[in-house]
């Protein structure tokens, strides 16, 4: 009667979607401050004043058939430009408005690129720890993902276990980086390696393998690490962009794909883009959000908090005697758990009311997502948990 | 090197797009106004100020991260609940939250449906005319799309030739009323005759007919024609609407489905929604313009322009000697073209500065769409060059 697949993959409740719903309910009984929800990655710091200006300026500057009326399929070519210019100045590029589109969010930015290169059987390589919608989005994209084992010392790349399983039918790399959940940022000697691997195997099997940079937290970076921009080193990437963590406006659905002209066959390409955009049924990416972004380009939320948050509680941690890779952007710490079922250790810490999210689905066991986009003043009162729970296994 | 669908998908221009090209080309030439473009469904008459004021009064009351974070995949609660409330205010329903699914615009909507509900072989039906882009979304969730030919005396469902193409393969039923292009409202006669066959049909096959109403129209009729709420008439009725039309917020990407309790295993089914919505890469509707419609849910943007703009044109195209059904909403004329190739008839019309669709797109050829979203002097204007196009097939 109905699609199975979809059936399964509405139905299946996710971990964090359970420890979600466990939380609510807690929260009623004992208090919203007594929990100590670390399960979610929704920004919390509020969009910077200059989004809701840029809002109001609109409204009173612009009719409504202007603001609200479709764009083209590939977004309103002003903004395109205002975006690529941003692009240019910050990352020493030469993009134009036509190697931008406009995209409703960072989920459709990385869909709409597997959807336009994948043939039946093709295979998506990523790197564990990986954010686990890319399997959902790869599949129904018809491809098939396949997960390079973490290295566990730094979160860079596992190379050895990344020359194991490419192979002819690798069509596309996914990074993320600045990485959900560990929160590594990839070094540019990374960034060297796989490029070189990407050129030789091209070269090897005769066709390109494509490098989609999936890059929401791009911005949110601390102590000024360089995050590189992977256009610069392989002609055949895209970036993937979305608003929802720079500016802090998940809801509202805002991003774009770059497809650099160096892409080879770039028409081709851009229009497999723009046809998956559409068989996806995106039409545009929303209008008013488009003009928004284009106000607010160069802005961004206050990373400052999440920076303090990270140092509190890194360091709390590190003294309490947790095992940690120091996370150099995102908003999310990666500590071993303290038994090898990470399943069996977030539910140890919900004794102690700490909401904690085993990396099992991030393709990572033994290791727990801590989402540290919350107020600092439930860090420093879930201190005395996250002891105590260490403790316990002392 | 790419999904070959997908290329095509985005490099064949459509005709609309062509025309559009053209008429920007030669309105830089010969003057905006002297270029009587008829060819795009974008609405013309501005949201009503009710919208301007929601967006204000919600940057002023609510923080931004109530108003910009993720909501949870079917939408936000309260704005469901309200969407519910003012059906059920409308139409004598009972929904209630939990039957709203928030999507991104009604062609969200209806591929969230198809791809719920397609397993391999399926084949959904349609009425001629109808909208070009199902076959795009039919196909890429995996179904066949099966065109009934029109019925063009009224552009009512022609039953005979439905009755032919009805199997034991067909999943659902596609009806858009208000029509893209035709402007026909199915009567209630022509509801009740469906949900007849559907009924007899789903007993037959052993296996239920979905209906999937695409209904992005709804609010723009004239005469104060009676519009059947389908769920009313017929169980297994999914609603998929969008405020593109009614508010005039086609950029903006914000529009519903509703899966009534009355649905046959209603949870699976919404299930099944969910995990579609998930596998296309939707994450929520934009959260922002879910409180902005919810804040308008009873405004609509000044349907009388649009009902002066079809009785000019209407009653002046008919005194000319055009043939043409009267329409009862959407913001389109179809009538029949001067000879039986709509595509050369579309070329000559050029001649005159007039841009019209061929009706062979909407599958039914030998008509035109006329897109009436514009303003009323370009109606007034076009007149002569009607009249001239016309003579010149005498």
């Amino acid at each position: 009667m109905l699609s199975e697949k979809m059936y399964q993959l509405g139905s299946r409740s996710s971990i964090i979607r359970e420890i979600f719903e466990y939380g609510r309910k807690r929260k009623a009984e004992i208090g919203v401050e007594n929990v100590y929800d670390f399960s979610l990655g929704n920004p919390n710091v509020p969009a910077p004043e200059a989004v809701k200006k840029a809002m109001i300026a609109l409204l009173e500057e612009e009719s409504p058939t202007a603001l609200h009326s479709y764009t083209s399929a590939p977004g309103n070519p002003e903004v395109r430009c205002t975006i690529a210019e941003s692009i240019n100045r910050r990352f020493d590029m030469k993009l134009e408005g036509k190697n931008i589109y406009m995209t409703t969010g960072a989920a459709a930015s990385i869909s709409i690129c597997f959807k336009a290169l994948a043939n039946e059987g093709d295979e998506f390589i990523t790197f564990a720890p990986f954010f686990p919608e890319y399997t959902c989005f790869v599949e129904a994209a018809g491809g098939k993902l396949i997960v390079v084992p973490a290295n566990i010392e730094d979160f860079q790349i596992n190379f050895d276990e990344f020359d194991q399983l490419i192979n002819e039918k690798t069509k596309a790399i996914i990074v993320n980086s600045p990485n959900n959940p560990s929160g590594a940022v990839y070094s540019e000697a990374t960034i060297q390696k796989l490029v070189a691997r990407l050129e030789e195997k091209s070269a090897e099997y005769g066709h390109p393998i494509f490098l989609i940079s999936d890059e929401p937290y791009r911005e949110i970076v601390y102590d000024d690490i360089f995050v590189p921009y992977l256009p610069k080193y392989y002609n055949n990437t895209f970036v993937c962009y979305s608003y929802s963590k720079s500016l802090s406006l998940p809801g509202d659905r805002i991003g774009y794909i770059v497809v650099p002209d160096e892409m080879i066959e770039f028409p081709k390409v851009f229009a497999a883009i723009a046809g998956s955009a559409r068989a996806l049924s995106y039409v545009c990416a929303p209008s008013f959000f488009q003009k928004v972004v284009a106000k607010c380009v160069e802005e961004t939320a206050d990373i400052s908090i999440y920076e303090n948050n990270r140092n509190v509680l890194y360091n709390a941690l590190k003294e309490i005697g947790y095992e940690c890779v120091k996370p150099e952007g995102a908003f999310y710490l990666f500590p071993r758990s303290l038994e090898p079922d990470a399943y069996a250790f977030c539910e140890k810490a919900k004794k102690y009311d700490l909401l904690l999210v085993p990396g099992d689905d991030f393709g990572c066991p033994g290791h727990i997502r801590i989402s540290y986009c919350v107020k600092p003043e439930q860090i420093e009162r879930s201190l005395p948990a996250f002891k105590k729970l260490f403790d316990e296994y002392q």
